[in-house]
């Protein structure tokens, strides 16, 4: 992994993950984004995104190149800014060494109850920053 | 549906869409945009994905509410420009009637042979220019 | 359908339903045998899967031919008999009216608090008895 | 692992495998024994189910427990006898060390071209013996 990014994470391809096309389904590449990012709450922030009232607000994903059922995946990610309630990752997923695709989201912390955004906790903020490369 | 789409389908949610924070998984309206997709292929193009060498290029998704398991959902496209062997998609995600997300999606026409990218037919042209709303 | 079935409804094939063998997934099988309990429940019983605590105990599937993408697929069931806390399904799988798969389910409804199991509402057996083919 | 199933392997749970239950899908299941296989036909035959012209026959699951999210899970499997075309495979999942589910697979080698079934390899029958715990 480049030093520019703060964590990096394996991916297990499942047979399942490839479609019609014979290559991992491009929907599939969210789910590798959402993996990363349950790995990086979970060892960075201690809390799993099952706890965590997080929403996506945008997913954008740049195709470099199909990943093959045997390929050896890991997805690295940074976290470029904080915004008030917004948390934003860039993403890279790697294939064999190889740039597979690159990605972006955008994370809102919201109150479950009443649905309206709320700020990131200062502890959030305290390990982002610790752990940026 | 409003006149600025070309073209809309229904999508049947599945219990298998819902996630861990009980709606449809983010990465799920991928999947919707590729129903769409398929949809608009078979119905306008005349022929379905399956047998057409495209790859996705881009993919952008702007969530802009939740979608229930019970919910009676509609994708919408239209194809705004074309370019040489690229085929841009713009969608709306409509869930009971209110909008659940707008996306994006770039396709590449490729041979897939050789995995260069290829002209768009020209009778593929003529059907999307017929199909514009 | 044959008399002998109780309920059928139909199943929209997606291109992700399909692996890397070109047919549909043997494990999505499972998931249109969930997409035919809930529309059961839904339409005969009056409640959602969602919202009734039921857990599955058993699950076969015989699998007789492949399912193409494009194939125009139903499911029917029928309750043979009722156990105590017991729902046993059995299923038939078509495409493009040919017999692709036959299965059996059993679940059991429990107590969401205690996880133990509870009888099967009254309600509950007289509608299926209503419903019998 | 027990000493009498051949082969075990790990699986990552991840959160799209989390339905609307909050536990891991049903048919998620069928997924986790499909990587079983891969991996044991990889590390164990010597070839991946992609170029391998299996179909599976049957499927046969009973529910144990439910698996939670974080939960860590294996699947082992053994080959309890071998037909002249049929594979028939055993499987235990476990979810921290405590039994998740039994299952039965029975696949069939088939010719790619005519469909029907063929024998099994010789080497394949000597492989899986060798392993046998």
């Amino acid at each position: 992994m480049t030093t520019e990014y703060d964590y990096d994470v394996g991916i297990d391809v499942r047979l399942r993950d490839i479609d019609f096309m014979g290559h991992v389904n491009n929907a599939t590449y969210a789910t590798y984004l959402e993996q990363a990012r349950e790995a990086y709450f979970t060892d960075v922030l201690g809390v799993s995104l099952v706890d965590t009232g997080t929403v996506l607000a945008t997913l954008e994903i740049d195709y470099a190149r199909p990943i093959d059922a045997d390929a050896d995946v890991t997805a690295a990610l940074r976290v470029p800014e904080l915004g008030t309630s917004s948390l934003p990752i860039e993403y890279e997923i790697r294939a064999d060494g190889e740039l597979a695709a690159t990605a972006r989201t955008v994370q809102v912390l919201v109150d479950e109850e009443t649905g309206d955004s709320r700020p990131l906790p200062d502890e959030w903020r305290r390990r982002i920053d610790a752990t940026r490369g």
